[in-house]
């Protein structure tokens, strides 16, 4: 028995979760709220929780720059304005890319950090306390103590990670999620299986952490009709969300491994999105780890009611469609960029470079 | 979906766990060590503690005068004891009383509460940081924010809850637990079989603790053929300590129920150890419970690879032996007393004061 297992963000999930939680707003006296630039205003997210700060008499001000794919240089922006505006804590409200961007503001708006050190490991453990209200089903990053940008340096996205980037609170509704584009559902539900599935594959699995996991695919595998099909139910929605917090447990203890390591490259050179991404290149890194440790991948598959990894992987198609169209070239730089990812270190069983090329080769050509 | 979760304690297991994360220990100046008069001296704990903080020059102070079932006198001695000593962290080491009295430390160190409102639900929010190092499996106490006293004027035990009572952090090392008594080990077990069963019977049972909660019951049931023998391995040891610490997780989502309320009567009145108390009622209380949502109690039963409530009273009754002998008038006594008590309430379907004695008199008579 070997364990280590920390998640002390509190997640309250349920019907009107922002209003009827109102309470939890009181964490400081003024917030910096950071979104995307609409989905929130059209969801109802952000009118929600300006009805619980104002019913508190806390102060805010909107920071709702964040693009896909946070930018450095967009959560300095935000940093900024976290300082001008003297906020002292922050309400994120989005899908990952505000979640994550919202957890390097926090942290930049209290640490002295200059931005060739931000990827260097070292960025202490300070930052603003935060509420995060996710309004896709996927990242997790409610739950998670990474914060996810674009490095241009490294051409990828690269996590800075400490404990102080976990969330106080992580408030899930299902119903921000209505107006969610068939697409955005299915890329981000990938996305938060694949958490799920890499979360079991990894170097750091741990007993806790696979029971979490396995409820997550159960869950979601319950889902895969409705994913191909593009129909969903308010409770659909509800068990995407809590599977996708569950994912978010998961690689909050296991890190994600060569699946979002080699993934990284297909979003930051083909704007494939992430959880897409995840998706089409999944179903071969299983069965590339089931030559190594074929019980957990069995486990895996027996969680979504399957036998063999051809049969989640035609599951898959039916979900994803066709792959995007790719030359070997690309996928030789590809496999040069993962090679060199910390992700790639982090599976049960580690591909090298000729491997990770023949995931790419097998996946996408 | 409605889910309420949080557990912030930080859970390293693993063997040599103390020596091995002896920066943990890096918590502040000097640390109250919180604990019995022998075990944590005799089972190797106390000398792990000590070389961990000697590695760090951290001072310390030893509080070795925690009885079982500890009272409220007991921990206002040790708080006036952590405030002399300008303790500002403290460390718990051994079984459910020197951890619920380390936590009432921790409060009463930091916090003027008078005596007569400790029990008020008033306590404010407010405590050193804990590491607790828990040398049996049974209270889980060490993932709970949870300090569970003596209470002579309501002639009971009754429990102070706070979030800041969450330990920082829980290390689990299953050495610790080879000199335990059989008795003691069995007793624990079965207290900690009873806080994933009651988890899962509770008014505030939800999909996170459940998940949790049957881990721990099928880890547990895999222990009943040694907890009626007698025999255990280092392996063993580390499952039960392993379901104890699940088991904890659950309770400090779910709390507890009718079982743990109707025991402590057994504990106060007539000295029957806290786990072998629940254990006594717990087949009975499912068996109640069965008739209003027998869906739950197959889920429990199902667990422990058992078809009906009667086979599992028949393991119970193979692992605790017989009855102690009681009375009618004692158990009137009792029925008055647990019909009084919150956790009565919290029960998925709350038995009133003539379902709590019949259950009290099925059990006991």
């Amino acid at each position: 028995m070997k364990l280590d297992f920390h998640m002390p963000t509190k997640v309250i999930a349920e019907k009107e979760c922002v209003r009827n939680n109102a309470d939890v707003f009181k964490m400081g006296k003024k917030a910096l709220i950071v979104t995307g630039k609409c989905s929130a205003k059209n969801n109802g997210s952000l009118d929600d929780v300006i009805w619980a700060l104002d019913k508190n008499n806390i102060e805010y001000a909107v920071f709702d720059k964040v693009m896909s794919n946070p930018t450095v240089e967009c959560v300095y922006e935000g940093a900024e304005m976290a300082m001008e505006e003297e906020a002292d804590f922050v309400i994120a409200i989005g899908g990952g890319s505000p979640m994550d961007a919202a957890k390097a503001i926090a942290l930049l708006a209290v640490s002295d950090i200059d931005r060739k050190d931000l990827f260097s490991g070292n960025i202490g453990n300070k930052a603003l306390p935060m509420i995060h209200i996710p309004t896709t089903a996927g990242t997790g990053s409610e739950v998670t103590p990474y914060s996810i940008l674009t490095n241009h340096e490294k051409q990828t996205k690269t996590s800075i990670a400490a404990p102080c980037l976990f969330p106080a609170y992580a408030l899930l509704d299902a119903k921000y999620m209505k107006k969610l584009s068939l697409k955005t559902t299915v890329n981000t539900a990938i996305d938060s299986l694949s958490h799920s599935v890499e979360g079991m594959m990894s170097a750091r699995a741990n007993i806790m952490a696979d029971i979490i996991a396995r409820e997550a695919i159960r869950l979601l595998a319950s889902e895969f009709d409705n994913l191909a099909s593009g129909e969903f139910t308010d409770e659909d929605r509800e068990k995407l969300l809590y599977a996708s917090m569950l994912g978010g447990v998961v690689i909050s203890q296991t890190k994600t491994t060569a699946v979002h390591a080699m993934g990284y490259s297909l979003t930051y050179f083909k704007g494939i999105d992430h959880g897409r991404a995840n998706g089409l290149l999944l179903g071969e890194f299983m069965e590339y780890t089931e030559k190594f440790a074929p019980e957990k991948i069995h486990d895996i598959l027996d969680c979504m009611g399957m036998k063999t990894v051809d049969e989640f992987k035609a599951e898959l198609h039916k979900i994803l469609g066709e792959t995007e169209n790719f030359v070997l070239a690309e996928l030789e730089m590809y496999a040069d960029i993962a090679n060199m990812a910390g992700g790639v270190k982090n599976s049960i069983h580690c591909p090298d470079r000729s491997e990770i090329l023949e995931i790419y080769k097998n996946s996408l050509l």
